[in-house]
C-alpha cells in the first residue's frame, strides 16, 4: 500500500494483521512467515494476540487452517516411526469429565498390534488430562525423552508421555497467549492446535473423539460437528487416515472421576467389567483404531477383537507392561490398595424418590477441582487420591435416602463446597425421561464406512 | 461462571477481552477497571491488543464509547481554564494533505475574543501535523509546560503546543499499541482518543473538521459522517457543545503542501489572500468558532466578523503574538525568506491539453513525505523545508506544457521518485467534469442552525 515501504521489507506483521481483520484469506507464506516469527521471538506478543482475536471473530478458510496446522507442525520435530511395523494410530478427544478411554485404548489396540505412539495433555478447568492420571500411579513417567518414548513403543507397542519441548514449539507458545487473551474458543485455532501436536507424533491414521454436550467444550452438537469436520478435513490434507466421532458428554464418562479412582475403573474396563458406557465407548473407538491400523478389515471386527483380548486378559498385560517400562508399580494394576488414597469419604445421598433426569456435567467436574483433583491454573498441583464416585447415572430410579454420590475427600472445607456443587448439578425428576441420549451422536469422515 | 473464582477477584482482564468478543456491552465500571489497569501497568499489552481488535471487529455503544472516552479524559490532568473569561473553543480535524486551518483559526477566534487552548499532533503517514508546520517557524516551541500554556492563552487568547505528558495519558499507551496491532481503524476507538484530548484541554465547545475523499482517513463520506455523529454524541454527552463538518479532502486544501510552505499560505489567508477552498473552509469553520464561543449570534455572522478580522489585519496581529510568545521569531511572518528554504525547485509540467480531472491526494501527500517532509515512522524526522505548490487544482484548465506545480526539494534521490508519484496523481481529462465536489458536505450536530 505504501510506496515507500514495498521495496525494502517483503513481510510485515501489521499487514498480516491488517489482512485478517478486514476478512482477508492469508497465504500459506504469510502464515508460515507469521507463525515462525512469532515462534522465534521476532514479532511480539501484543501483535499476535490482536491476531489471534481478529482470526477468533473472522475465522479461516480450510486453507488457512492447514497451512497453519502445518507450520505449527513443522515448527519442532516430527517423529519418524518408519522404522516401527505397521500402521501407527492414535487417538485423541476434546475432554471431558470421567473420559477415561486413553488408557484402556492404548494398551488394548497396542495388544491388537496397532502401535500407538500418545502424547497427551493435562487436565485443566473441569476436565481432567491424560497425564495427570497416569500419574496417580506410583512412579509412572510421562516426560521421556523422545529416545525413550520410541524404546517404550518398540517394546510394548504403546507409550504414553506430555507434550516435549521439541513437538510443536509454536503451539507451545501461541497456546499459552491464547488462554490468556481470550482466544482459546476458536474451531480454526483448535484445530490447529490438536492437529499439529498430533500429527508431529509420526502416526498414519487418527480416531478423533469429539466430546458434545454440558461437560464438554463444545456444548452444542452442530459445534462439535463443525469442529470435528474440520479436523477431519485438516488431517485428510495432510495425507493421513482421519475419522471423528461426536460422542456425549451430557453426564460424566463411567462413575468414577479424579485421578486414582479412574485408574481403578480403567482396570475394571480392561478386565472386561466396568461402567456400560464407558466400556461401549472404548470398543467402539478400539474398534477404529484397529481398523484404521489394519488389522480389522470392519470397524465392527475390530471391536470384536477387542473384547478378545480384554477376554483373553491381553490386553491389560499390556498395560501392565507399559506401565512398567514407564517407571511405575505394576502392583498397583492388580492392587488398587496401591493407588493414592483419599483419607475421607462422604455419601451423597437423594432426598427424594425420582428417576435422575440430569446431571450437570460442567459442575460435577468443578466439584473434582475443588477437592483438588484437577487444577484452576496451570501451575496447580493436583491431589491424585481426591474424586468422586457416582453410584446413578442419568435414567437411573432413586429413592429417597439411596446414595447418589461418595465424595472421596483429604481436606474438610474443599468436601463442604463439592458437596454443594455436586448435590446442585443433580436434577431428579418424578417420571423417567423419553429419551435418552446416545453415547455416539456421529461418525463424521470415512463414509460409507459402519460398524 | 467458574464458582470457584467468583469470591476472590472482583476484576479480570479476561472476563472482559471475552464479553466484548462475544459481542457483549461493557459496563462503565468495567471499562474504567480494564483501561485504569492497563495505563497502571496492570495488564499487559497482549491482553490489550486482543481487546482492541475485539472493539475492532465487534464495535462499541454509544455508552461504551462514552465510557471510554470519560475515562481516558480522566486518566490524566483535565486543565480548569474557568478563572479565564469566556467560553473557550477548539477545532480539531481527522486531517489531511495542505490542511494549515489550525494556524489561521486560533488566533482568527482569539481575536474575536473567543479563547482557543489548542493541543494538537503530528503529521505520520501521508497527513501533515499542526506541530511540524508551527515548528517550521525559527524557534517556535510546542513543548510548554501545562503552567506557561495557561500565561500565553491568558496573554494574547490562543496557545498551540503538543500533547503532554500529563493529558490522557491512557490515550497515549492505547494510540501507541494500536499504532503497531492494526487497531487504529475503528470509529470507537478514534472516537474515544480524539475526543479524550480535546475534552482535556478545558474546553466548553468543540468544532470537528471530519474529512472525507482520497486524501482522508475516511474515504467515504458514510463513514465520515458516522465518526462524526459518534464524536458529536459523545461531545454531548459530556456536557460539550459539537458541531462537526464533514468536508472535502479528495484534492489538497489550498496550494501548498510542506511545513514552511503551508506557513506561508497561512499567513497568505490571514491577509485576505491565498486560495479560494483554504479561505472558505477557513471562514466556515471560523463563523462555528465564534458562535459556539458566544461573540456571534450565528455562524453567518461570525464569518462576517472573521472577515474583518482578516480585513483589519487583527487576525494576523494575533498570529505574529502568538508565535512571539512562544519564542518563534516574528518576523519569519512578514518575511518568508527567513522561513526554512528548500536549495532546489524542479517543474513539473503537464504533457497534454486537458482539465485537471482528480488529484490522487493521499499520493500527494506520499510524495512530500518522500521529499522528507513528513514522517512515516514517528521516531523520523523532518525537513520543514520541503514541499509541494500546486499550480492547477481539480477543474482548471491546462494546456500542454503549462506547470502543474513546484517540487522544493534537498536532496536528488528523494526528488526523482516524489515526481514521480506527483505525476502519477494527475488524471487529466479531455473535457471539464459536469460536478464540482463540495467543499463542505455535511454539518452535523446543532440541528436548526444554519450559516
Amino acid at each position: 500500500m505504501n510506496p515507500m515501504q514495498a521495496p525494502t521489507q517483503t513481510f510485515r506483521a501489521i499487514d498480516v494483521i491488517r489482512k485478517k481483520r478486514d476478512g482477508g484469506e492469508l497465504s500459506r507464506g504469510e502464515i508460515q512467515s507469521f507463525v515462525n516469527a512469532y515462534t522465534g521471538g521476532d514479532i511480539p506478543d501484543y501483535q499476535v494476540s490482536a491476531w489471534l482475536m481478529a482470526v477468533v471473530l473472522r475465522g479461516m478458510t480450510r486453507a488457512e487452517t492447514s497451512a497453519l496446522t502445518d507450520t505449527m507442525l513443522r515448527s519442532g520435530e516430527v517423529l519418524d516411526l518408519s522404522s516401527l511395523a505397521g500402521r501407527k494410530v492414535d487417538k485423541h478427544s476434546t475432554g471431558g469429565v470421567g473420559d477415561k478411554t486413553s488408557l484402556v485404548l492404548a494398551p488394548l489396540a497396542a495388544a491388537a498390534g496397532v502401535p500407538v505412539p500418545m502424547i497427551s495433555g493435562r487436565g485443566l478447568g473441569h476436565t481432567g488430562g491424560t497425564l495427570d492420571k497416569l500419574q496417580a500411579i506410583p512412579g509412572f513417567n510421562v516426560n521421556l525423552s523422545v529416545a525413550q518414548f520410541r524404546r517404550v513403543l518398540e517394546t510394548c507397542g504403546c507409550a504414553m508421555i506430555g507434550q516435549t519441548a521439541e513437538i510443536a514449539p509454536a503451539d507451545r507458545k501461541l497456546y499459552a497467549l491464547r488462554d490468556v487473551t481470550g482466544t482459546v474458543e476458536s474451531p480454526y485455532l483448535i484445530c490447529a492446535s490438536i492437529m499439529s501436536k498430533k500429527l508431529a507424533e509420526g502416526i498414519d491414521a487418527l480416531v478423533l473423539d469429539v466430546k458434545t454436550g454440558s461437560g464438554a467444550f463444545m456444548k452444542s452438537e452442530e459445534d462439535a460437528a463443525f469442529l470435528a469436520e474440520l479436523m477431519v478435513e485438516t488431517g485428510e490434507r495432510m495425507g493421513k487416515q482421519v475419522v471423528a466421532l461426536i460422542t456425549d458428554m451430557d453426564q460424566p464418562l463411567g462413575c468414577m472421576i479424579g485421578n486414582a479412582l479412574e485408574v481403578v475403573e480403567v482396570v475394571e474396563v480392561l478386565r472386561g467389567e466396568g461402567p456400560e458406557d464407558l466400556r461401549q465407548l472404548c470398543l467402539e473407538l478400539a474398534g477404529w483404531m484397529l481398523h484404521l491400523g489394519g488389522v480389522s478389515p470392519t470397524v465392527a471386527e475390530g471391536k470384536k477383537q477387542s473384547e478378545e483380548l480384554i477376554a483373553s486378559g491381553k490386553a491389560l498385560d499390556k498395560f501392565r507392561q507399559m506401565v512398567e517400562l514407564q517407571g511405575g508399580d505394576p502392583r498397583a494394576i492388580d492392587d488398587p490398595k496401591r493407588l493414592p488414597q483419599a483419607h475421607h469419604t462422604m455419601i451423597l445421598s437423594s432426598s427424594k424418590n425420582g428417576y435422575l433426569a440430569a446431571l450437570r456435567c460442567e459442575q460435577v467436574g468443578t466439584a473434582c477441582v475443588v477437592l483438588g483433583g484437577g487444577r484452576e491454573r496451570k501451575e496447580d498441583s493436583v491431589d491424585p487420591a481426591v474424586g468422586i464416585v457416582l453410584h446413578k447415572k442419568v435414567g437411573d430410579a432413586i429413592s429417597a435416602g439411596e446414595p447418589l454420590a461418595t465424595i472421596y475427600y483429604n481436606a474438610e472445607a474443599r468436601s463442604a463446597r463439592a458437596r454443594q456443587l455436586l448435590e446442585e448439578s443433580y436434577q431428579i425428576a418424578d417420571s423417567p425421561a423419553d429419551e435418552k441420549r446416545p453415547l455416539i451422536h456421529r461418525v463424521i469422515g470415512k463414509p460409507g464406512e459402519t460398524n
